[in-house]
């Protein structure tokens, strides 16, 4: 009877969203949990999915806040 | 000076709410508080209590959104 | 389908044991999925309680390990 | 940079086992890595995975430790 | 690789603020991260910071969610 | 009243330790809680700090357990 945690930042996947889709959040769900079946053999009516959408502003990085640090690394990658 | 968290999904005990109300979630806090209290002698004061409410889109059981894994339950329950 | 995560310290009711005992726990597993089922209508059978013991050393409080913290408070009690 | 946590029993998954095998925990971890890859694109160097093994007597259903109310389950479906 | 998780109850610092700000929350980040290389010698890029604000509604404290135990506590240090 | 959880691998910061040592999980939990003083001006006594070891097999990073991912690293930047 697994549980399974999956923290995201929140946001889309594409520049017009602002956040994990349903249609994602249904996909992660059926992902994990099919894992732990093929893996550990834990029936799917067993697991438990919980899904944390995190700000980006309380997300760190880095020791910076997630924004600031990926323009810190795109900074430098081009470097 | 435990600390307990409780994670449920967001949605009320009655058709015309949407969420945990004030007077449930005052009534889970004071009843696991008493429970650290009465079997490990825990004070009150050293227990802190976080509830956590979770989308029903961001929770997964039986590897589908709960929303489905319910209505494919009680269809089951129903043939 | 609540998931309830009670952290305590690893250290026993009584002098001579050094952790929860089995009884324990079981006392603070029926008990906390009991207020559950009182104040939200959740069935046991819904349910998951995970219990974490953490060493005294890797628990913190007062900006101290406990022990430390513990002594301090019962020098400032004293004096 | 999603973090993903998985909890788990503390057992094999053979009668010979009394714990997850590092094989067991490296697929796992390779299977909810790419979960994350595919739905969400994210890069498997950004996605932190960590498992948590939870003793069979800190693990509670049903209101009871786990091995109980196993054996409760088996027994109603004899029934 | 560490991972920290910080919870606080969601409010302002001061009167006219309802949340933690940007800059605190950038703060907060910049000094545990700083802490983790300071002690353990970790590198900044390879922590994660979670910051979770929890609703004064969400956390109880003292049996109570955690306006009421306050105002318990003032009553009584009045007294 | 925050709660700190800082999770981090069982290794020693010196080829002859195996785990973090007391010295340093005290320096932890000093410095977060002095954070959350400095930045939120929370006081120390109401500030939790749980350090939660977790072995190297049960950390995942980059799709592999976490030694695995730190040789293909290693070799990855000689190369």
């Amino acid at each position: 009877m697994p549980i399974v945690t999956v923290q995201v930042t929140r946001e889309g996947t594409t520049p017009d969203r602002s956040s994990v889709s349903a249609e994602e959040k249904a996909a992660i769900i059926k992902g994990v949990s099919q894992v732990l079946l093929d893996v550990l053999n834990k029936p799917l009516e067993s697991t438990y999915v919980v899904i944390e959408e995190v700000d980006l502003d309380n997300w760190g990085w880095g020791g910076l806040p997630t924004v600031q640090y990926r323009k810190q690394r795109a900074a430098a990658a081009k470097s």
